[in-house]
């Protein structure tokens, strides 16, 4: 970790932080309370590690009013103190800078509009039309094909696939493997065999976006899947063709979402859900892990439908009876 | 989207639809019923979308006998509109060409044997023994290992990676980041530690097949994994060792096939499907998405297991009730 | 497959195994009971596939004293027939061998330090820092971050991505695609949007770790996430960042484990399980597969919640059912 080091001062003032301890005292990085050290500074987000309080060794600790008295270390108090601690942590630790400029090892076409302040790694290929904006970091192995676009100050990490004419706006984060610009699930019956729906449409993916490993987005069967400003998607997505994803949402790990489906804004949708295609969901549903949505939810709220795991054998007991609610009884 | 210009009379003619309006009108595009301008043709395939049929500003729409008198547009009709839109579009829309031939910057062994139509882009590593057919696009960024073989006219997009001695049929399509020929999972117990056991089988890819991006596809322990003819695999699907897939089967995002897992010819799988191994799977079954297929599938049909979500009091109750089918209970 | 021939006599020798028939005899490959010549060994270790012992044209079948007397073909007994055939399969076909070197088609920086017996493969990426042990192998396409370290004897296949300061251990085989390190999905509520939480830990893999194709690994967002000597990984696994992952522990494919969940020793996890965050999973536990854990499980034992597929109508019915049992009702 690169660090720089802040007075306790210096961070409440930037920040809007309360602080009760001395504010000459110096930090250089962040640690987990159970683990820190003089020079570091913790948070307290999830009451779940509220017993470390009393024994940390950090420095300072970022936390809310009701925490603070129970607190051996200096404390920086907000109503929010993940997000302070977010800031902080982006302050101390601002990441690798990077040289612009294009890697003799990567190949750029002629056509290509790459900012100058932009830098391209090893291994790339950068095709015809493609425009890549200021401050855009390109990893080494991306390929970025005819005519995307990437916006200013957008980074993506190693071996991303940015599809033909796939446009990612800007201060967008897509991570190593991921997919953008795939074709789409669309094939028409003739007799017994699949014949290819060409897929025609684009990827259009807004501003302030970030996209896990490995996850993957199809490009619309004609008209555009679209992801708009905000949105957070973790690793192992999937989001099928015509699919758009409303500004703010937030998806977790191994989410499919079906062609055609349109999530609203400021979601919040667990990991491994499946959404079926052609659907219409409503601004602030939350959805819990391990849930299948198969109609369209028109109010927010939340929705679940995962079962939680049981010991084999009185698992098996419920499948059993479960089965008999299914078979047809003149009873019911 | 490149795009060639025919008029609806030379559509009707080529493909053998029924015409209902100038023969002479030109349609150079595809969209979307309620996007279409001037010179697009568009089609109705899913009723959901008929409310569009009467305002659309499409020159032409493809569609069924019985939706063909609502529509304000000149009308192509066909008993099956999204297969002949299928062929339309791929006729306005027929992709970019590629030139032939190996770019600087791939690495093709001496000894891999590649026809003199195919093209082999940027970054690709080709290995000893590889033989690649005629009129194969491989894509920036693919590795292709050791006595692998890629049928005439297949085309893999970015960063696919074919294992060693993989066959790939003619026609297919493979989308970025799709490995063919990881290893399976085979690991024998040795007192607490996993002993690996080598897998040492291949995997065999008919014709016309088309593997989603990201999809894996494991080799078999001994004999082969093999993917038949005409099968279509979405995005993100796990094929395990000495899975069989019959042809013209398709499955969507997200499935996962255990081991050994044989599935028939013409089923349709849903996404998010679990396959559990040594299953034997008939021909025509289709499975809707998110259930668990833990028992073999004798008979054709449709089966199910997936709960649809419920507002997260309710489903809380029913998980408690639930439970209490599962405890022993004298009375039952 | 690459193979050495055998003779049955050396092979009972060399792993202590029980022989009946002629240790003249020589084998030099393995195979399938129902597929074995007239050379091949082959094995039985699951009852399921018993009924091929009385016909195999094998030259000789590992197997246990019970199966033995049925067998056709000279025997080789032992109590762990499997783990008897993965040595001898081994034994028979050692894989290719690697010529150390880096090619001249990759990219390394002039501060990594790569061994002079490992062999880097063309188009990979190794960055400043970098430290690659004795006999590694980093197939092609590979990418492998600042920092980062590699033991020795352990291969990566292709296309494979090492985060910044990730560590992996001796003798660990990596599939290609697998992300390791990608940053972990934490953000924080600012109003509406969500702000980016610096993800600064590292990823720790023990030594004998097997990692499948398109896994990933997110790394600690403070602290590391690690996974223990001899942990089993499939493929399309995501580990959430700070899990951890207990010695000799298999996980099979897409399978998700949602962040700082710590799973322990020995347990065996089915495919497409689902872990929520923040849970501890005592040693011993065996999940089956398809099956969510939302909650800490303290016993070793068997847990399920996978319900298995039904006919679509008469699932219908259950699910009607279930419904009711979630509505408020004073009776119960």
């Amino acid at each position: 970790m690169q660090t720089d080091e802040h007075s306790l001062g210096e961070l409440a003032v930037r920040f809007g932080l309360c602080l009760r301890g001395d504010p000459g005292l110096r930090v250089s990085r962040v640690a987990t309370l159970p683990n820190a050290a003089a020079g570091a500074i913790s948070f307290l987000a999830n009451s779940r590690y509220r017993r470390h309080l009393g024994t940390t060794s950090a420095t300072a600790v970022v936390l809310s009013e009701a925490d603070a008295p129970h607190c051996a270390a200096a404390v920086l108090i907000d109503s929010n103190p993940y997000l302070a601690y977010a800031r902080i942590a982006a302050l101390l630790h601002p990441g690798p800078a990077f040289e612009p400029g294009v890697h003799a090892a990567a190949v750029v076409a002629a056509g290509a509009r790459v900012s100058s302040s932009a830098a391209i790694a090893a291994q790339c290929v950068i095709e015809e039309g493609v425009e890549i904006g200021a401050r855009v970091s390109v990893g080494p192995g991306c390929v970025i094909q005819r005519g995307a676009r990437i916006g200013d100050d957008s980074r993506l990490l190693a071996r991303v696939t940015v599809g033909a004419g796939v446009r990612i706006g800007a201060r967008c984060i897509v991570h190593s493997g991921a997919v953008l610009g795939s074709d789409g699930f669309g094939f028409a019956r003739d007799g017994e065999a699949w014949i290819k729906v060409p897929q025609l449409g684009g990827v259009c993916i807004g501003d302030d976006v970030e996209i896990g490993a490995n996850t993957t987005i199809d490009r619309g069967s004609i008209d555009d899947t679209v992801i708009e400003n905000g949105v957070k998607l973790d690793n192992q997505i999937q989001v099928g063709h015509n699919v758009s994803i409303g500004e703010h949402t937030a998806i977790a790990a191994c989410t499919g979402i079906s062609g055609s489906t349109s999530i609203g804004r400021r979601c919040m949708i667990g990991g491994m859900v499946g959404f079926a295609g052609h659907l219409s969901i409503a601004d602030d549903v939350a959805v819990t892990g391990f849930t299948l949505v198969s109609a369209s939810i028109r109010e927010s709220g939340s929705y679940s439908a995962g079962i939680p795991a049981t010991p084999t054998p009185e698992w098996r007991r419920t499948v059993a009876r479960l089965r008999r609610l299914g078979r047809r009884d003149p009873r019911s």
